[in-house]
């Protein structure tokens, strides 16, 4: 059985291991404030070259959104999100929970635009609602799409006129970056947005989201509100060794065009079958819509998810593949759906 | 310069990181669901020889108090925590930020008594008042000391029939659980405790805390809380394959068997230096009071937290030994203690 | 200059004035302990005849809503509300603020049937989405329609074997209970219901809700509840003597259907015009659609709600009456209506 | 029996319910917008002589006090408060509810100084602890203690130098302003505190307190938090036309001068027969230490609060006076008290 579930199936890059083996017995400080986290932010704020950007690492994505959205916004503000949003629907009201309401906008593709923003300030007339003061997108979305630069420069645009907070979910940003029909780099972020974050979970490190605060009036403090919310490690330095591997010699980059790249070979070869998609994604998320009973058969080898029923006879599937996924991988899966597909 | 300063200075133990690299390229399942995950968990039971527990895996202390205490109270129920308590001052009001009171109880030794939890109940009359729920504890306490069998059962009873929630904090349990005072055997925890945590992080693990649901009451939906507060990793397997190699051949306790035999070590050699100590510690953290001029000189090549005032010329400093400490930094420290207390 | 706005234009029901009058030099107990309170529960009691329900009196509705449905849930728990919902966007995130997410439904009457329910249920598979408890709905609806009793049996039989809690918000409970349209009395509800609350504020009281708790799992300790979220009283006898007095000899009843009278009778008049409706409401609101030149005109005369754009020329807007409309108020208005359709 | 429990024991000052009876049929505005609540508010920026200060109107002492703080607060921010505070014990954890801690400083006589925010600050370090944010005080205190105009410039002063919001409740201010040895003017306020509210409930109010913003930088967006948290009164001309009667002819300051008067006047007595008190007060809060069978005598007709146990024989009773305390009542207590005392 092979997973097309997830791209966090497997481990670390071997290169984190090495690094975490190598420094394994040396002393340092705690909580984030080795010489490894330091070095890895600085590594950090180079590749962005940025250096008036604070750079704070985290275990995992809903962390993340959770701590700094809370951190940001006052009692009665509120969150905008795709309805496809991850915050929306899969972090178990983890916004919520903090006190704050997350405002659903039907999208199609994933992508807010500037027009969903003003419809929903449009919405929001007074004191008897909640006022929305961060939009939330992700890159790549959570159904693959990227944002092209001028969609993401608009919606800042939009958002910074507005005096609304534009925040990046890059749990898979490596993806969005390295996609074929990506035209963003990473140093243009802080021009783009007003915080990110830079996945690591779902790009080769063992767990590790790197959160960049590029919005001066948001940085105050913000040490305060992880310890708060459980998510400062004792042990910071196993964040900081794995983001310092992944952006040495931009590796991160590396394993993202590799996963990508796994997933146009799957597509093509899942066209050549003569199958239809849901959407189209230029990332490491790709959702083919396949016949009930082929996806059956598939079911004897492949692990992935039915993503969405399209008839009686069809669903998308969703399949995604990562910096660990083969060659071979994707040449038995096509090969068998070829075989099934006769 | 050597570190006394805590118990997290190091990486991992070296079986911890050859098991990583072993299982690294192996595709599992997330969020905990893995084979090692579910293995650990087994594993953990037959130690604790209870099957009729729950186990859930953390990143860190401070996310598990705030998770379980959380998940267990009501709006208005609070906890009861002694003065010296970690989630009283050390957590960032973590607990508050889940909506919940702690109520301080003043104690000497770090240690609740039933004649505490009496007293704050009979202060709580009406529901102008907030209404204790849960006790917390640690074992060890924050100042070393620990409870004997007794004393936990004591407690426990009283608030049973109260109907009040025992927790333990254990982020140091392995300390406490091989002290040579000690008189509680980790299977004995089920039936002296409601809910209690094994902590990794600071006994030889990366990062890692397992906690362990023992009241019936307690267990249901328990993983919507880890979600909802950002604790459910996505490569579970992570802590899962930690906490398997710690149980495996009981690592766990030998490693603080040796943190407790270099604190005793080290409390000998400063004894002989004719200095007292502040509190008697059985555990792996030591608080000696020394002239501020020995302490000075101490700090030019050791690390170490200068805990409290004494008088005008003396001071308490905290001494943490691990599972990483040497003979050799032990004897280090004493010879060099000896040479400026001549 | 008159009002059609709401129905909490005026002050209170003269009856209501005299009894606080009467009795105001009287001393009693605070928070809400006095006899006027417990007259008026027992009072209530009589009317609802049940005994074995808890009675809690609020100043008003959104603290009412807020303070019962976090009391009611644990943090990974989520209320089902209407699109139309007030919770859902009039109260300013107020149940988002205690931590809860509210999931809408999107309907067009206003109205939740167990199909609503069961797709909201169907949707929340795991512990990485939150997990609906509560269903919120208001009788009438926001747009004034109301349950018929055979719909309100069905839905509460669907989340009671679904063990959810049905909490009907009754702000304006008393118009629907004497709508024309109507076969629910008050004394059904502990039948068809978890928790519904009785409104005050907008049928004759200068402020007061009076929850009623009919499920037994939920009454334990709500006076914290109340308390902690600023809700108690100090002079809690206002809302006693005023609950007292429109209870007494169910002026309440008498003042709902007065209200629904008077918009009866507006919309006979309306119709009578030629003018349609947005929607069927039986209750004090009613939606009339008029060509937005009409509206213009009335504005001069009367103030309302322009409540939806129906396309370019014509707007629905919102009538409300009350226990304090007159007769005169509404003939007014339909002759100006008569005079300016001519 | 004749009860000396509180001041809240009657209805409201009888010019507040002619005033309730005059406006009754009139139609106003909603949530606070009418032209009564206005007019109040404009009132009371005559008597504080400041028209650059916010004024809200709320039901009660904890709804104010929680809305505000939480309003004001990030969520890692505290509140220091003396140990006697209102916050502290008596509102079943409202701020903690917030999400924010509530810092416990041991003082005997009530009142905060300087040296009190000085210690909380410097105990809280780091991130590892919550933030002093706000300081929390009571004028007067709750064990009827004033603050002097110098005692509260000293701690605005060192407030406002460490960025830290001084916020009083004044749920009894008319009593603190209205002592025979206050020198505080309700026009110095807005120099001397960042936020305070004048009591209306414990002052011949049905309900009401007045919340004053005098802090630039706390006011925006205010009304959403009242919303957000339930406190936006549908009626809100019922508070507005209560503190329109109250500072109308500064009736407000002679309700409160006659309360002191009764309690000096009960003090004068009790002292001729003898007795000691718990505290020096100056207001409508006297603490006389009574032998327990005196006490139990008086309980026979009076009621009133047993504080606190002195010794095995004497206890401090609580008696409170208000508006409506009559010359009688107080004579008839020292008579008793004279006749007991013998």
């Amino acid at each position: 059985m092979y997973s097309f579930k997830n791209d966090y199936s497997e481990g670390a890059h071997p290169n984190i291991l090495k690094a975490l083996m190598k420094s394994n017995m040396e002393q340092t400080e705690g909580y984030g404030e080795d010489k490894y986290s330091i070095g890895a932010i600085k590594l950090l704020k180079d590749k962005i070259k940025c250096n008036d950007i604070d750079i704070h690492m985290f275990c995992g994505g809903t962390q993340t959104n959770l701590t700094s959205i809370s951190a940001f916004l006052r009692p009665h503000e509120a969150v905008i999100s795709a309805s496809t949003g991850h915050v929306l629907v899969h972090e178990t009201g983890a916004i919520e929970a903090t006190g704050h309401k997350v405002i659903s906008v039907k999208v199609d593709d994933g992508k807010l635009k500037p027009i969903h923003i003003k419809m929903a300030i449009d919405e929001h007339t007074d004191e008897h609602m909640v006022k929305p003061k961060i939009v939330y997108i992700s890159n790549p979305t959570e159904i693959g799409t990227i944002y092209k630069k001028q969609e993401l420069k608009d919606l800042y645009d939009f958002c910074t006129k507005n005096n609304i907070i534009l925040y990046v979910d890059g749990a898979r940003l490596g993806s969005a970056l390295c996609s074929k029909e990506n035209d963003i780099k990473i140093s243009d972020l802080p021009r783009l947005t007003d915080v990110f974050y830079i996945g690591g979970t779902k790009n080769g490190a063992l767990m590790g989201e790197a959160l960049v605060i590029c919005k001066e009036g948001l940085k105050e403090d913000f040490r305060y509100h992880i310890k708060q919310k459980g998510g400062l490690l004792a042990k910071g330095r196993l964040i900081g060794i794995q983001f310092f591997e992944l952006f040495k010699n931009d590796l991160y980059f590396d394993l993202a065009r590799h996963a990508n790249f796994m997933a146009e070979t799957l597509k093509l070869g899942i066209k050549e079958c003569g199958y239809k998609f849901l959407i189209n994604s230029s990332t490491n998320q790709i959702f083919p819509i396949l016949h009930n009973k082929t996806i059956e058969k598939l079911q004897e080898n492949y692990l992935f998810f039915v993503w969405q029923k399209i008839d009686e006879d069809n669903s998308a599937v969703r399949l995604v593949t990562s910096w660990a996924t083969k060659d071979e991988h994707v040449k038995s899966f096509i090969d068998d759906l070829k075989l099934i597909s006769k």
